[in-house]
């Protein structure tokens, strides 16, 4: 047996997004003209209100009486306060002891999988990668659930007989489909049913629509069975800020036992919390005011996405997502892969976009494009893509 | 089998400095005046001018062209570049590629362990909790490695004859005594030996003082088998602000392959990186204009932590550390357990200090105090610790 971690070495080499970034850098250091539409990240500024409520707390920092030291170890009780607050207009009860600050999504997902033993790991393919490879670090066992045309890439739970993990992404990165309540249900069940937990990752809930479901809270059961994790990074523009929240109801179980006095444990052993500022800021971007704010540079997105979405449809490709999620799924044309697709994209038109693969075997055929950029960088895509669609 | 880690269930029910902060905040609620000298937390605030570059940085956040997404993943080339400048005059050469910004030691600490399989975990005893706790949860086998009054808290190396991994904190948490680079030439050859790694916190390496080793890498060697974490937490006093890194040389081999390619894996996975903002400030620190200005309150931290250890001296108490490191640690009287004397001391006299079996089973019968407070503090505990010793 091998002294390095097995799990470490069942993974591609390569972390799909920072390859698919390297890439790109590359093409841009030869000279070409890109439009990178790969990545989930912001192409607006912060807001003034939320960057001056961040600016505020900083300089206290250097003031004899109001500095701060190490963060409470699960944040600030005034942001966990705002954070459970934001969970009745959406019809779910949280309460501020169940909610955790934490630098980010992707680190929260990763932390969250220290709770588990050798349990299965139920990902729907495709799904963000960082499921399946932390997963797969963490020594759990990997059973990928299929999504495919054929249940809109929304697929129903598998039956599911002992304690697991399910991870489950809606409104979904990289589909953009959104499961609605009812369909939340079913999951609900099955992973009572089990004493499994699902692990809800809802980061692109602000851009959830119509049925779609912006909590799992809102249906019955799941503060038995589900945590849930979002993120200011795509609500709020935070991705170079970093802050992202954790709810873990303290009635949760996992294979009859309660989960959350071992997640306390496992913070306190692990993190040392959030800059203080940097907590101010997520408040305010929780407030009225900087909400508002930020709804404007929301709305381009999401007309990004819409608009992607609608020239596809209209030169007759096949699509799904761009209503309740940034992001719109594609299929290839004439067969090609998803990985010949986007390097055709890229050489022939200068758009980037996110190989479908790279989300796991079911996003073979197919690529992700991100509404994530200025309105006009969306539609000069559009231009370029018509010389190819 | 449980579906929960099992090692998770080995470690004692909470983190020790949770626990220790919930106490002493319990008796002030009380209304104990308490001077609390049992964390490792900053008393002053932080220089104006490493203030101001954060300042300055979070309000590009809001500027059309200067607003900042995701950091890159190892952090700013800024940032690392001026870390790796660091080690010159330390006596060591450190190429920035070879440096990972970090949200927090603590952080850092325990996401290294997910690089192992099942090896050995070699903990010298008594060591800061998170280095067994975190190796616990991690499913690596905890070797302590007893230090006591007979090595000076300094142990040697055990032999060691599989590739392993072997924690080592110096100036050492908690009993402030710091290795020269002779002793630590030692753990190098025993690590190489082996084809293991250290893992070399030098959190308090702004404390060491005459012979001892500021860093790993002034040792021949080290760089083939040590991995070195700092922060800036107790050398700039960014408890709160939260900025760290990890130094993995691109020669470092575990049992024989390289680790640096699995660990920026590893990093990819599981981090989304640290404010830009913070590492602006982290790169402020290093300047030097504010490395001097926080020098005063080095200073200020050092010459508590000696007037402490002058006066237990002065009172015929043994005591350790207190000149390389801002922790004197001290033996219990009268053959008293630390709990006892922790209790002892914060409800005579109300002096808070750490229980030193609370960093291992050879910590019994000693306390650990913290020369981070201000200078009247400082002044005023020994006033009031001269009541009872």
């Amino acid at each position: 047996m091998s002294s390095l971690n097995e799990g470490l070495r069942l993974l591609p080499t390569g972390y799909l997004f920072s390859e698919v970034r390297s890439r790109v850098r590359r093409r841009v250091q030869e000279g070409a003209d890109v439009i990178d539409l790969t990545v989930g990240d912001i192409a607006y500024p912060l807001p003034e209100y939320v960057v001056g409520a961040m600016s505020s707390a900083v300089l206290e920092m250097c003031d004899n009486v109001r500095f701060r030291g190490y963060p409470p170890d699960f944040g600030y009780y005034f942001l966990r306060q705002a954070i459970a607050k934001r969970y009745a207009p959406l019809g779910a009860s949280i309460s501020e002891d169940d909610v955790y600050v934490g630098c980010g999504g992707k680190s929260d997902a990763y932390a969250l999988l220290d709770l588990f033993g050798e349990v299965n790991a139920y990902v729907v393919d495709p799904s963000y990668p960082v499921y399946a490879d932390a997963s797969t670090i963490k020594g759990l066992n990997v059973i990928r659930v299929e999504a495919g045309e054929e249940n809109g890439f929304l697929p129903p739970p598998p039956p599911i007989d002992a304690p697991s993990v399910i991870w489950l992404c809606s409104p979904s990165n990289p589909t953009g489909e959104a499961y609605g309540s009812a369909q939340l249900k079913e999951w609900v069940d099955v992973a009572r049913g089990s004493g499994s937990v699902i692990l809800f990752d809802a980061a692109y809930s602000a851009f959830a629509e119509g049925d779609s479901a912006g909590t799992i809270y809102c249906v019955e059961g799941a503060e038995e069975c589900a945590v849930e994790l979002n993120s200011f990074s795509k609500s709020a523009g935070f991705t170079g800020v970093r802050c992202s929240w954790v709810v873990m109801p303290a009635s949760l179980r996992f294979g009859g036992e309660r989960l959350s006095p071992c997640y306390r444990r496992l913070l306190t052993t692990s993190f040392n919390g959030v800059p203080y500022f940097v907590q101010r800021g997520a408040e305010a971007a929780l407030s009225t005011q900087g909400a508002e704010e930020y709804l404007r540079v929301i709305r381009i997105y999401k007309d990004n996405a819409r608009r992607l979405k609608y020239f596809f449809e209209g030169r007759g490709v096949r699509c799904f997502g761009g209503i309740s999620a940034p992001y719109v799924w594609v299929k290839c044309p004439l067969g090609l892969s998803s990985s010949a697709t986007v390097e055709m994209l890229l050489d022939e038109v200068g758009v980037a976009c996110t190989p479908g693969a790279g989300f796991g075997r079911c996003g073979e055929g197919y690529f992700r494009i991100s509404g994530f950029c200025t309105e006009q960088a969306a539609r000069e895509a559009i231009d370029r893509l018509g010389r190819i669609f």
